[in-house]
C-alpha cells in the first residue's frame, strides 16, 4: 500500500472531527497515531461533551485507543496527526506515550480565531504556576504524602 | 458527619495509591475530588501500568471517574487533592474540568529524589517546545484544517 501522505492522513482526522462535532459531542478536533511503518493505530476526535470527560480531547483519545489497542502504555516510534497545536494536557500525554513527533494542522491563532483560548493554560505555565485566578496550589501533608514515595522507592519499580 | 481534614482526605489519597502500587499497575500517586460540601465524589490511584494507559495518572483518573458520576465535563466548585504536584498533562486537566483549588502533598524534588523526572516537561513547556530531543512538533496541512474550524465557527457551538 502506498504510503499516506500528510494531507491524506489529516483529511482522514478531519472526517472523525466531523462526526463527533456535528452531533454536538465535542469541538472541531481529530487525531490520529500511526507507527513507524506508516500505518494508522488509531483515529480519535474531541468527546468532552458526549463522554462528560474533559481530558476527552482528540490527541488523548487517540493515544488512549492506540494503547488499548497495542497492549502497552508505550508509543515508541509512533508519530501523532492532530488538526490543531496540542494544548498543554495533550502536550503532556504525548510525552508521557513516548511519540516523539507530532504534525499539527491549525495553530495556536486560529483557535483563538474561533473562540477556543488554549494558550492561557501554556501562559499559566509559563508564568509558574502563579495565578490563582486561574488555579491555586497549595502544599498541604508533605510528610504524610512522603511516606508513599519512600515506601515505592523502597520497592524499586518502574518509573510510570 | 464532621468535615474531613486535609489529612484525613490525602490519606485516603494515599491508601488507593497504596493498592495499586502494591499490584504493579502503577506508580506511587493517589487523588481525590472533593465537591463544595467536602463530600468526597472520586478517589482513585496511577493505573498506567495496569490500564495500559499513559494518561491514567491519579488526577486523570479521579477526575474522570468524577465528572462520570456527576454526569457533567464540569468540576466547577469542586477541589482536588493529590498526593504529589500535578505534572503539565494532569494541570491541563484539572484546569478543562474547571477545578480551582489543588492541594498537593510531595513537591517536584520529591519526585525527582525517587526517580520521577516529571519536571522535564515543565521546562519543555517553560522553553517554548523547541528542544526537539523531547518532542518535536511541525505543521503541516493548516489550510486544510481552517476547513474544519470554519464549519465550527458557523455552528455557534460551545467551546471544548
Amino acid at each position: 500500500m502506498a504510503k499516506k501522505t500528510h494531507k491524506e492522513l489529516m483529511e482522514l482526522a478531519i472526517i472523525e472531527a466531523r462526526k463527533t462535532m456535528n452531533k454536538d459531542l465535542g469541538g472541531p478536533f481529530g487525531a490520529l497515531v500511526i507507527n513507524d511503518k506508516n500505518e494508522i493505530i488509531s483515529v480519535a476526535s474531541n468527546t468532552v461533551l458526549g463522554d462528560n470527560d474533559p481530558t476527552a480531547h482528540a490527541e488523548i483519545n487517540a493515544i488512549r485507543k492506540a494503547t488499548k489497542k497495542l497492549g502497552t502504555h508505550d508509543l515508541s516510534g509512533c508519530t501523532l496527526y492532530t488538526t490543531a497545536y496540542p494544548c498543554p494536557m495533550c502536550l503532556g500525554a504525548i510525552i508521557w506515550s513516548n511519540i516523539k513527533k507530532v504534525y499539527y494542522g491549525c495553530i495556536e491563532s486560529d483557535a483563538d480565531e474561533i473562540g477556543f483560548r488554549d494558550d492561557f493554560i501554556y501562559k499559566f505555565i509559563e508564568n509558574k504556576r502563579k495565578d490563582i485566578s486561574i488555579l491555586d496550589l497549595e502544599e498541604k501533608e508533605r510528610s504524610t504524602c512522603l511516606k508513599l514515595f519512600k515506601e515505592y522507592k523502597d520497592k524499586n519499580k518502574p518509573l510510570y
